[in-house]
């Protein structure tokens, strides 16, 4: 792993519709020692108006890496966190900016970390947030509260980068803590045995997995309690009791 | 004065040449609730790149006071901090951006207080750093610390409201969270099932339930999670086949 927490965390840009937003949060990250870009469907990129705002940043810029897919996005990330300037009705733990640098620093002293921001016009959808394992929150003015994406993302990495300069001296040992990929893995397990024992019916299936999901992901879960928790899921449902059979 | 010290903090734009620029740092200022911006010899200004990236910033906009020099911007400020993201050789005390921010957050309770930017390609002069009476510095990366003007501008803004904010602690919604009965109900419930199962064999127990303890500590659960959890062990163990009794 990189000697340099700041080179463990991705910036993954969601649907960004400018190609200038995508260029002066490109130079956003370089400023602040972020090296990272991930860009998840974007509008139109490469793009001059990209290349103008970056603005020398060009190291950032020519290794973003283009996905698909928010999944494609986070796959290998072991803490991820959405991160907006509105609080929002969703089930999914709220902190400020700061609080979720400190602990994604944290994080990528060993492992990889992601931010994910939302569209320009949109913002992070419900399904996006409900990705992540928490929302980060830039605390803006209520009456108008709408951060352009690539200052928020110099905001974060800002943090990002504070958080690591005086975070050197943090103690207690790294916890391994399991990757996107694992913890949808557990996720999924989880929800077809929710269904197959008819706990959760899934024509209706209410807040059941959101609510699931936000504890799990409060919980940060390290790769050795994934494997637990899927043993104990296995363990705990038996087999369906046989239908006799003739003989 | 003021009841709320943002609205007592001005953001002066020494010889800004590009309009969007000073667009993007309204809409900075807005975002985090300061309302002041003043203008010394803009190279454009008022222009359509300006309104265009201030995107509905235009109570900031509108109100932005264009001054000859940089004496007329200062007038009646009683705090003057120079803002950059590069350390110089000069003849002013330095903070980084944070303590600044608490400083003129202090002084701005009372009494006006400025904060000074300079051009896009020039930085401040030293002429221009020596009529203010801090030097402010965002840690940026050494190798390439040439933060855009707008984005310098909103992390300064950021950081001031989170020094009148003290430190931001803005929460969420208040969590309900489960009592320690509650939770260690929960423990019990868990614990008698995995040994019914047979996943924990009460005679050699080795870490599971600390392991589990320790999970759903960090998780911090609320009161309606440990019904939903203990809803769900009960979902997914099935009753035990009954023997087959004569009769």
């Amino acid at each position: 792993m990189a000697a340099d927490p700041l080179k463990n965390i991705r910036i993954v840009l969601c649907e960004t519709a400018h190609p200038g937003n995508i260029g002066a949060a490109a130079r956003a990250l370089q400023t602040m020692g972020l090296a990272q870009l991930y860009l998840v469907n974007p509008g139109r990129f490469p793009d001059p108006q990209a290349e103008w705002l970056a603005s020398g940043a060009t190291d950032v810029l020519e290794r973003a890496v283009g996905c698909a897919n928010l999944d494609e996005a986070l796959a290998g990330s072991a803490f991820t966190v959405a991160c907006t300037a509105r609080s929002r009705e969703i089930a999914v733990p709220m902190v400020s900016a700061r609080e979720a640098a400190a602990r994604i620093a944290e994080v990528a002293r060993t492992q990889s970390a992601a931010l994910v921001f939302g569209n320009e016009t949109f913002g992070l959808t419900a399904a996006e947030v409900n990705k992540c394992q928490l929302l980060a929150i830039i605390p803006a003015n209520p009456r108008y509260s709408s951060l352009n994406v690539a200052a928020a993302v110099q905001v974060f990495c800002y943090e990002l980068r504070m958080a690591v300069l005086d975070g050197g001296a943090q103690g207690g040992k790294a916890r391994r803590l399991a990757t996107f990929e694992e913890v949808e893995g557990f996720y999924r397990h989880l929800e077809q045995t929710v269904v197959e024992t008819g706990y959760l019916n899934p024509a209706h299936p209410k807040k059941l997995m959101p609510r699931l999901r936000r504890l799990f992901g409060r919980a940060e879960l390290e790769k050795e309690e994934v494997n637990i928790l899927r043993g104990l899921l296995k363990a705990l449902v038996r087999p369906k009791p046989r239908r006799s059979k003739p003989g």
